[in-house]
């Protein structure tokens, strides 16, 4: 142990676990999830495959695939107190801090919390992942003054959580596309909420602690909450190039444009982005109206050659979730539920082979 | 960025940060509290000066020591609703779940919650700390079925806490140790729930989210958890042969002994272990009974010959907070209370000069 080492902000380039769940291969531009490339999972896969594939560490057979639905589905409902307790919430309370209030209360249920066996962590994984749906979209519901809505266990996972937030039965290209956004949200290395998942399990915490540590992480608009930055971006205006005007302006006041820029691609564009662009383009075709679209790639053009930054997977979420009915406050809670998957596999690999995590500083303080 | 680099499992060593808050300086022996030794301060000085140290950065003048401790007590009061949120779980959450969902509630009140200013994050963290006995305490007592205790603003911040907690009014002398243990445990430089509370502030998220996090680290057995841990073991014998005897079992199993070790002074004791295990004889001598001290003694002779380690500050925490009455279940949340003072400093610095942190891994999973 020695502090004579190099200070990097950020810890930009430090290597901070082993991990056999995923990578960002910049060389070959793939983004690998257990050896597999998630944009193909994205062309020929479904949510629920990436699910197992994350914690079971395969792709399922067709019967894994329904028993795992089943797991998920069989795991709906949630405890009258929760639905009680989040119903108690302030008015003004952010959606993603009453996703942490529901989620830390749910701790309480779990007989067996201090089993950090593979086995007991995977099950108690399955069943968040199948309470999820209905903790996201009402803890959403009662801030608002809403209704509960009750899961429908005959539409898919991806189709019921979508109904839930519309309230309406979603059509199957409507499922595909929303399902697909939770595909591309399941897991992506090591960003900020994987990092504090990981961080806080290394402590020998448990699940739901690094989960509430998760999603305070994601609020933030560096992270998850650029999702529903964008949004009230494009909202702000109306027209292409009012947006660009938008961009331009907030560039001259150094302001950061939300939706734009990654630690690990910087100078490229993320490619799960190009898969939500293209999800964009299906919508607008479906709707009969490219505003959206347009101004999207307007921000894009005008970021690539004033900055030479490029979209990340925010920046088409957001329009993308718009055009599926989506109220805005739900995006980030959203993107949270789809990478509880993938937060779970790296909170099992951290506790199999843990060491806890405890950096040191360099003191600039006063001299002593 | 490159990630040809070296792998150090839980970044031992790593610097994550450059602060002017703390630094364990293991060189000279010292624990630096802005340019002040936590051990003098121990002794000259109570926890509310090191309270306005560490967010005001430098020791109160007697008016503004006042002052501070008119801030905390007026903002001691919570709302009605968090405490209705915290008697809807169940009985059997564990009471850093409890302060968990609790602080998590309490960021609803906030309708300034997206100002990041400095100004703002001193004046929420001193509104924090002004409600944290009463939501440590009362969490736990509403899981426990108990009545709520209301705070006594007549009394001391500490005598306070103190008085909440075992439902009598302390003597000077019992609140003095009391409050000599939340000024140790105040402030640590970059131990794991330090750690994850800059984390999760890096992506522009906020105190209360970074404060979830950190009581979801904290709980950890690894981490803060170890005081509750040595408690129970203590309590499972009645002799100093016995514990002697118990720990040399669990060496023999190759289990690890809570209370013991450190990664930054492994072969040495934690200096504050010593202050707490010379209030652990004053505790005893008032008492006249020194089996607790025996014990740990015990303990501590048998660790380090066995194996040189030596005590943490858990290790004399746990019996110090027994013989003041305190119901074992609050040992870990009252550390996170205290400690509040230095995570939410740390959140202040981190946005005040913030970068994400993002850092990379090795890929050790399937081939692709
Ligand atoms: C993602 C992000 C946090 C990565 O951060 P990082 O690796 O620490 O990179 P930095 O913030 O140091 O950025 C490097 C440079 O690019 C600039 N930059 C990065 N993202 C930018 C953005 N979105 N808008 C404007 N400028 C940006 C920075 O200002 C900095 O410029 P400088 O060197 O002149 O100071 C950053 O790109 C960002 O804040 N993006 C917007 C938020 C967002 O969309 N987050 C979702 C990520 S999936
Ligand atoms: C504090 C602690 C987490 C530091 O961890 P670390 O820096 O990662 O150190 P390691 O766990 O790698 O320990 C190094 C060696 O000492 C041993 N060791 C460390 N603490 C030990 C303990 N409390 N009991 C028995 N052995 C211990 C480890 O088993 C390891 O031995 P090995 O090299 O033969 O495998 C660790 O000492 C510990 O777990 N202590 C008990 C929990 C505790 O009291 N926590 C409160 C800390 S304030």
């Amino acid at each position: 142990m020695s502090t004579n080492q190099q200070f990097v902000p950020g810890l930009d380039g430090v290597i901070a676990a082993e991990t056999a769940i995923s990578f960002l291969d910049t060389e070959q531009e793939k983004i690998i999830i257990r050896g597999h490339e998630l944009i193909d999972l994205s062309q020929n896969n479904d949510y629920i495959d990436v699910v197992h594939l994350l914690l079971d560490g395969k792709l399922p057979t067709a019967s894994k695939k329904t028993a795992l639905e089943k797991k998920l589905t069989s795991n709906y409902d949630i405890p009258d107190q929760v639905m009680q307790i989040l119903s108690l919430l302030p008015k003004q309370t952010h959606p993603m801090d009453g996703l942490r209030t529901g989620l830390s209360a749910l701790s309480g249920y779990d007989g067996d919390i201090d089993n950090r066996s593979l086995e007991a962590n995977k099950s108690r994984a399955y069943k968040l992942l199948g309470k999820l749906p209905a903790i996201t979209v009402n803890s959403f519901r009662l801030i608002n003054g809403q209704e509960v809505v009750k899961p429908d266990p005959t539409l898919s996972y991806s189709a019921n959580f979508l109904y839930m937030i519309t309230g309406e039965k979603p059509t199957a290209f409507e499922a595909e596309i929303f399902d697909r956004t939770l595909l591309l949200y399941s897991e992506h290395e090591m960003p900020n909420s994987t990092f504090t998942a990981r961080v806080i399990a290394s402590t020998n915490s448990d699940l739901y602690g690094a989960l509430t540590g998760g999603v305070a992480s994601l609020k933030g608009n560096l992270h998850g909450g650029a999702n529903e930055a964008v949004m009230y971006m494009l909202n702000e205006v109306k027209t292409a190039a009012a947006f660009e005007e938008l961009i331009q302006r907030k560039l001259i006041n150094k302001e950061k444009v939300m939706g734009f820029g990654h630690r690990v691609y910087m100078k490229k564009m993320d490619p799960r982005a190009l898969v939500l662009k293209d999800a964009l383009k299906q919508l607008c075709e479906k709707k009969g109206d490219y505003t959206l679209l347009e101004m999207c790639e307007a921000g894009e053009e005008v970021m690539r050659e004033d900055k030479g930054l490029y979209p990340n997977l925010d920046y088409y979420a957001a329009p993308v979730y718009w055009m599926l009915g989506i109220p805005i406050g739900l995006y980030t809670p959203i993107f949270f539920s789809a990478r509880t998957a993938g937060l779970a596999a790296h909170v099992i690999e951290q506790h199999n082979n843990n060491r806890i995590f405890r950096p040191r500083v360099h003191y600039i303080g006063e001299s002593y």
